[in-house]
């Protein structure tokens, strides 16, 4: 429990939750609601409209928004509104809204968040850069047009600052930098130099130009967390009845590496690691996302002043430090296999969140809660798996394809791969209580 | 003349000119092809649809694309193709059409460029975001989709740097900076910080990143110019033959500062310089642009290299400095009025342009062929002018409108101003011989 979301007034703050029906959206709606918020969620269900023209489905069985939200009522967490928008779409109908609700504070959320499904081919490319972009600016349009004094919570990505390795800590959104001038020495705060490695993580990098733009011209109060991949399933309040139970994706473009790592345990298939797994990454679990996002609604930033930048990140890992830990608890083997995406084999990353440490964040560790995931989501909802969804097929550079005699080979390898883990390498009888099976073996 | 633009195999160059109806992308066009490349215009005359939304249109008059190519053949220029198609909507036809062309380089000015026009409302934003973006990334997804190595010339902005005075000149897209860390300074070479001051200029340092993502991830290769304000209206081609006369526009969306001065002395009305006039911009003439353009297109970078950037500005002057000239010469005083623009009141603004002047651009100066603006356009075509078209009415926030509160008074100021505007400062025929005609007094 973060402030007291009341205004001066009494009434409770109003907040709307811009795809509040998604994985991150919907525990963060509930989450605010129970901390007294006014909540509206708006949404276009094109999560799962993606679910459908990809065939793929939560493991998780994620009920209709409208059962969800008696659900969530029947229970006592209160009542949460509910519009169907897309934001990016109808500028009108979207200024109208937001003149209708006069929220206090927005979280915005309602941009596509997988980085393999938005390099699949074309048209996902351009619908994730048209799509959000499209989002976040008619918002910042909207609020900037209407006047209206809302406090934005963006969701960003670490992934803007890229994964090259500095031998520093990514700081939080803004680097102090000199330039070598004839004068001497200009110094000055910018930006975090953008570096994405995907169409999804351009977006984000496109986006935060939007919102230092809109904070500047139009003095909009802003706060940009950058994210790292959010694991875990189940809130508090996501956990009390399962018709709240919240997305578990463990498909190749949906499923981060944590859930699809922990799918093939459950399945008995050996992990898939892609390339030497010397990529490091940034790490948050779904409990602490949604204390982050209510931490930084409890702290808007001033008009006029710049965007604040909080890196919501709680851990790093090599990947193939997550397969050995979760081939320990599960006694599933893992392999290498060719790595589709075009990003460093190795790298060294450190990311500050002194900022929502600062604001009361206390992190739930990979190594607390990681035993949770494999008993009451992976293991309970592992007869729901469509196997033949679990490899990534995006390919981040047709090169990686072997296509056209770029890299002679590396399509048949990464395709013989595919085919074999279709193949069991253990009975799935084999899942077994991870205290006791972790063979020493499986360490490698 | 600068390359010859002829393929290994004698065939001629093609290039496709994205916006090649527009006032840049005309003259290039027809520069491109005299030099000997195959040129083929791509536009969706969207420049002119805009002119009859405004109730606009060029002082200069400007012919229906089709009796323009014909003049240019009439006139032994040569021939060149045309599709009628908007960059950034239909994709699977550019693709097609990149497909079918199969053009060794592509010139893209496909782009909504007027910062007073994407200020003027929600509307304006939207179109320029969404549509700039959209042609932007269309045309990179199809290069990186269907793998035609064809080199990509992007029209930038140097507005894209911002206007803060820094005491060094603005370098040629990328800053060598470093960083303090624990372990000593980290030095690397970033893109210059994007600081834009309109949505126009924020959609350039959208494609920069866009621009940036594709070179590096699909291997395409890109020059970036980051040109200044285009003065000038005719190149050599442009001037052949009436019907291929070049766009001059005065209005207070289109119009450049030049422009606007230009026509306002043209008419006798006295110069309205916004603020203090201390604003420093960078300027090129359009014959140096077409010039530009064809030394971008005779060296390409590598595939592999990251984006090249070069500054095509020629030289640098404030505002106040452009009225004093044009008041010199056309001997019509000039007028300080409110600023509609968020900007700071002066700036100095030095602009390195090595790349070009290197690689044998010979500028033309302001003061050389400001006169032949005066009397050859603006004086000639002077009776086609709509006087109420010529002030800006877009305002950069609405505090400048003083709505609401924000600032009271501000509007009513500036309505004033563009009210005493509709006066002659001086009867019309007062416009005569600036060499004889320069009053001291107007000097200020």
């Amino acid at each position: 429990m973060t402030s007291v979301p009341r205004r001066g007034d009494g009434t409770r703050r109003k907040v709307l939750v811009l795809g509040g029906d998604g994985f991150c959206g919907w525990p963060t709606s509930l989450y605010l609601s129970r901390l007294g918020y006014d909540v509206m969620i708006v949404d276009d269900f094109s999560r799962r409209q993606i679910d459908r023209a990809l065939g793929t489905d939560s493991l998780t069985p994620i009920r209709p928004i409208a059962e969800r939200l008696a659900a969530w009522e029947g229970i006592g967490g209160g009542r949460i509104g509910f519009v169907e928008m897309r934001v990016g779409e109808d500028y009108p109908r979207l200024r109208d809204l937001l003149l209708a609700v006069q929220p206090q504070a927005i979280v915005h959320f309602a941009e596509q968040r997988s980085a393999p499904y938005s390099m699949r081919s074309a048209q996902e490319k351009r619908y994730t850069v048209g799509g959000n972009v499209a989002a976040t600016h008619d918002l910042l349009c909207a609020l900037a047009e209407t006047g209206l004094d809302a406090y934005l919570v963006h969701l960003g990505s670490v992934g803007v600052y890229g994964y090259s390795s500095t031998g520093f800590p990514r700081p939080e959104g803004y680097l102090r930098v000199g330039a070598q001038t004839p004068r001497g020495i200009f110094e000055t705060e910018i930006l975090y130099p953008a570096d994405p490695e995907s169409i999804y993580h351009l977006t984000k990098a496109l986006d935060q130009l939007l919102l230092q733009y809109y904070a500047k011209n139009d003095r909009l109060r802003v706060t940009d967390l950058h994210q790292g991949i959010v694991w875990g399933t189940q809130t508090d309040e996501t956990a009390a009845d399962e018709r709240l139970i919240n997305r578990f994706d463990y498909d190749g473009d949906y499923g981060t590496v944590i859930n699809r790592f922990l799918m093939q345990a459950a399945l008995g298939y050996p992990l898939t690691v892609h390339g030497s797994g010397g990529q490091t990454r940034g790490f948050i679990h779904i409990r602490d996302t949604v204390r982050c996002i209510a931490l930084a609604l409890s702290e808007p930033p001033a008009s006029g002043e710049r965007v604040r930048i909080l890196n919501q990140v709680t851990e790093t890992h090599r990947v193939i430090d997550l397969a050995r830990l979760i081939s320990r608890i599960s006694g599933t083997p893992f392999r290498h296999v060719d790595n589709p995406r075009l990003e460093p084999e190795e790298n060294e990353l450190d990311v500050s969140n002194a900022g929502l440490i600062g604001m009361g964040l206390s992190p739930t560790r990979l190594e607390d809660a990681l035993l949770t995931e494999v008993s009451d989501i992976a293991r309970r909802y592992a007869h729901r798996c469509d196997r033949s969804k679990i490899p990534s097929r995006s390919l981040w550079h047709p090169g990686l394809a072997g296509g056209a005699a770029a890299v002679p080979g590396a399509l048949p390898t990464f395709r013989q791969v595919e085919a074999e883990e279709l193949e069991p390498a253990m009975p799935q009888e084999a899942w077994h209580d991870p205290q006791i099976a972790a063979p020493e073996a499986a360490r490698l």
